[in-house]
């Protein structure tokens, strides 16, 4: 077995760390990290004795006894995982990312996560990485392309419907091309005109620059609403944009409130729906779509290092990564 | 045809008028109002000048040449009743009260609405009192038993499933009777004791008092939680209530904010529903369900005058009715 290089947060910064596992045994596979992709998420976790980063992908490096489903050599990847109990209401309907005995898992020991050397997983929790998707390209895919993939597919929304996104940004930027290449109408929504040209060459229909607008003529209203952004969004001209019966998707893992409008929330009989990642069966249908039809994240890459990482979060603290930072090992 | 007499609102308070309307014709049908349940609703147009009310049931004094489902001497209902235009893609799946072209109908001059002597309606928006429910029993039905039925029927509650209600008053004393019958569990929340012994009678399985309650221990959580109080909710206390992938439905029409916080309903997939009222055909389960499994609105019943209607919207507005006030002809 390796020495593990591990990058997990700590009261004063990012910290490098060297750790030793034992060879994996039942159901595990030891992974040797290439890339890990960058999340909003992480900086909640920045602060914490754990190993950051759950947008990983490498390649397998040894099984336990019990593996069946991946074998030495296979290029994999892994999200956002829980230990799920598999015998709650939420895991017998498939929603294993609500396991009611969930327990954060790999985000709290030095054989986890993904921003490291290496990392052992049940292999439960891992995936294949398709045919056709570079492995710099899957990783964004494994917690954001999973967080928007999870409204489409477990929310039905339909080819035929008008879809609003919010936010041109690791999420957004992905939401774009997902629709886009299920043949919805996508109206893209953004502070300024600085990202019509991407929003438009990635798939959008429509474009609409936000700031200081009191309200917006769209046209025909939308059928749903992909909340994106990390600020506080303006509820109310949201809310205004979405048909009665129409659906509101706030993404972001924030600690504030959702200041929502009762009366048309209320009257016109609007949805407002949290979502959060992907059950691992949906996770599969979206990386079999993403590798279909080249669902591709624009990314910026930065060395597997500890001042790697640190940059890369700190570029987007900043909000200026476009759009989603992969460290590279 | 007789003069009308109305209440409708008006800056300085309540006003009785008198009017005339022509015969109905075409498919409109005129009716000698009995009943009329008085809303919380009700309150928002008071210093409007339109007639009153929309809890309204009477009989059927005369019919237009083109009404075919009702006869002189039916005893039948109208609620919160809107001119749709049958066109619009809400009226094409059945969510009539939604319809995207929909006006105000019935609310906005002196041969309609339901605190008066008679009303004129076009029959599509009317409904037969089945037998078993007596006309003062109905009349609360027409909005307050439609809004809470039409949370069960149209987002499928089960009978399997334990449904939290929120408030024991107009639409929370409903809203238990309707789910008892139907065998939910029902866990009821109140500020205070004193109507914990009224909400077993009503069906309730459970009952938390949650008068400065910073946390509940209701051992399994709700699948469905229905809110009908018109105070300020505490939407972190009631979000931690329900499960994974539950909903809340807040079902009072406020101008406010819904200040609902974002991490619980994010990270476990909580739906937060708006809905009003009921579609027609929904309207029509409501009261054949009412009436054979005997769900009865508790009211207090006051005279068809002036001096009823402000008596009644008082003591609705001091939050003291005891559950539903119904006018009396």
């Amino acid at each position: 077995m390796p020495d593990f290089t591990v990058y997990k947060g700590g009261p004063s910064g990012i910290v490098e760390a060297i750790t030793h596992a034992d060879p994996p045994k039942g159901n595990q596979v030891l992974i040797k990290i290439t890339h890990s992709g960058i999340c909003g998420t992480d900086e909640h976790y920045k602060g914490a004795d754990m190993v950051l980063g759950h947008e990983g992908v490498g390649i397998v490096q040894q099984i336990g006894e019990q593996v069946k489903d991946f074998k030495v050599g296979d290029l994999v990847g892994w999200g956002y995982t829980h230990k799920t109990c598999g015998a709650c209401e939420e895991c017998y309907v498939g929603h294993d990312q609500y396991c009611e005995n969930r327990e954060l898992y790999g985000m709290h020991n030095f054989h986890q996560g993904s921003f490291g050397s290496h990392a052992i997983w049940d292999a439960s929790f891992v995936f294949h990485v398709p045919e056709g998707i570079a492995p710099e390209f899957a990783a964004p895919l494994m917690c954001g392309g999973a967080t928007v993939f999870n409204i489409i597919e477990t929310y039905n929304i339909r080819p035929t419907d008008r879809v609003g996104v919010v936010g041109v940004g690791g999420l957004g930027h992905l939401a774009i091309q997902f629709l886009a290449k299920m043949g919805s109408t996508v109206v893209v929504f953004s502070g300024t005109d600085a990202k019509r040209a991407e929003a438009l060459r990635l798939g959008a229909s429509e474009f609409y620059a936000t700031a200081d607008a009191k309200e917006l003529n769209i046209g025909k209203p939308l059928d749903h609403l992909i909340v994106t952004t990390n600020f506080k969004a303006n509820w109310a001209l949201l809310t205004s944009l979405v048909r009665p019966c129409g659906s509101i998707y706030p993404l972001t893992v924030e600690f504030g409130n959702i200041d929502i409008p009762a009366f048309p929330v209320v009257t016109r009989g609007v949805t407002i729906q949290g979502s959060c990642v992907a059950a691992r069966s949906v996770h599969n249908r979206m990386l079999a779509f993403a590798a279909k039809h080249q669902v591709k994240p624009i990314i910026e890459t930065f060395p597997m290092t500890k001042d790697g990482v640190v940059a890369g979060m700190q570029k987007l603290r900043d909000g200026k990564m476009r759009y989603r930072g992969v460290l590279v090992a």
